[in-house]
């Protein structure tokens, strides 16, 4: 029998996204997600979540499920008799206003694409989570990695122990030779039956998603009511910089979503909402920022 | 005899480096260029100057010469019996701090290639110069346009009509439908005996260049007392936000520069010092951001 999760995958992300929403809401006073619908033309549709916050800057989690005909960029990657593609995920970045609270990214999605009798001729999971601070607290990043460790190693010995340089060689700014942050997990084309049959493979794929929330909110309790400088906050913007200078340059997603004509301002949800570039920025040496830099040359194990 | 113009052009343009940075400087109180030299391994220098100020938030003048065997990512794009290559060029980046000043961009620039007996085998001028305004004043973007009108129609009667789409269509944000600027003159591969003999298109391209301060000062002049509410530098700092865009997504200069390995810091001084991304920000039907987005939207007619 066929392994077919995608509603299933995309009821949970629907409701997972739901979850994520509630508790970054909690740190809020007064400010709420607000959603935009949207329809893909050639099929599907969208909700875009963004919060505004004085804890969160900007908070964007987006769910969508798209299908239809196969895109002709999408052509050369996949098998040739695949006629029609199925793609459902759940994607967030959260900037925080303090400079203190870690900048995070997560995604989680699963894909197919099926024949002119509707068989399955490709289908994998892919996903990931990462953190990238401004000002370094080891334990954060320890706990972060601890817990997508925790939900990997619960379903496979070498998941964490790959996806974990995997996260670090996808997330690195080329031009520059540095990490976008300390990492985490990513991974792409988990196919059933390769590593693992199709329903252990979603039942990790949820434990994973699902534990997103348990490795970044303690981060924000903690950190939330530190004191930053007016040069902290410059400092953080900066830094932001560098996210933007990935996404733009590097990032596959985005540069996926902008070719194929995804909506705008869903795939740049994800951009900062402040930045700065300063020329030839460097920070002074024995400073907390070069400490920050010293640890994005080269990645370091943290769990 | 074979025309042979990049030392007497490297010389000009290293005098209107000099030239430009005294123009801008002069508005300014107590802020000066400041001058990084920076030499290239397989060939080459520069001399990036950038000013940081209260009437040019940022200015970015570089100058470069570089040289040496011609690097794998060009071949293809040259002929075959070419070995070395020499570029030189002037490139500049002008943010102000007051929105109501246009953001401008310029480079002018000669390439050239030699085979193995030193022969020349392929040689071309080009450059451009263009406005990016955050409050459209229709007299500006005229005088702009005319300045480099006139300095193209005493050298040759199509250059203007062929060079002003030419910036239209080159500094377009594909992703988003719209026109970074309001344009001005952008052209390439200028080779001698084209359109004019190589001591004419040297003479063009000096006077183009140096017809750059006259486009821009005056319009400097102009608008640089005129009051700005908080409004309206967020406004400026969401649009600059389409011209990291373009920057980073679309422009060739910028990512060519990144794969032939340049200095990054010279590449990127021309990103804006303050950024902003707002999700989903749609200025108000009938006010002056709505008409400059209406401008944005279709090419018109300056001069």
């Amino acid at each position: 029998m066929e392994f077919r999760p995608k509603k299933r995958f995309f009821t949970f992300i629907k409701g997972l996204q739901n979850e994520i929403c509630t508790a970054l809401e909690a740190f809020e006073v007064k400010s709420k997600f607000i959603e935009d619908y949207w329809e893909r033309e050639a099929g599907g549709e969208g909700w875009s979540r963004v919060l505004t916050g004085q804890i969160f800057e900007k908070a964007g989690v987006n769910v969508s499920e798209v299908y239809g005909p196969v895109p002709d960029v999408l052509k050369s990657t996949i098998p040739e008799s695949a006629k029609d593609f199925y793609a459902t995920g759940i994607s967030l970045v959260i900037h925080p206003m303090n400079p203190m609270i870690p900048t995070t990214h997560a995604n989680f999605r699963y894909f197919e694409v099926t024949n002119k009798n509707d068989v399955i001729v490709d289908q994998w999971f892919g996903g990931g989570a990462d953190l990238s601070p401004y000002y370094l607290f080891d334990e954060d990043a320890e706990h972060f990695h601890q817990t997508l460790k925790q939900a990997c190693d619960k379903h496979h010995e070498n998941f964490y122990t790959e996806f974990k340089p995997w996260c670090d060689r996808y997330f690195f700014n080329s031009h520059r030779n540095e990490y976008r942050g300390i990492g985490g997990v990513f991974y792409d084309h988990l196919r059933p039956d390769d590593k693992l049959p199709g329903p252990e493979l979603e039942i990790f794929q949820r434990e994973i998603a699902s534990s997103f929330i348990k490795a970044y909110i303690p981060i924000v309790e903690n950190r939330r009511f530190l004191n930053y400088s007016a040069a902290e906050k410059k400092w953080q913007e900066i830094r932001r910089g560098r996210y933007v200078e990935f996404n733009l340059l590097h990032d596959r997603g985005t540069l996926f979503g902008l070719k194929t004509g995804g909506r705008i301002e869903s795939i740049f949800m994800s951009l900062p909402p402040t930045v700065r570039w300063e020329y030839n920025h460097e920070p002074e040496e024995g400073t907390a920022e070069a400490n920050l830099i010293q640890v994005l040359t080269k990645p370091k194990k943290w769990a």
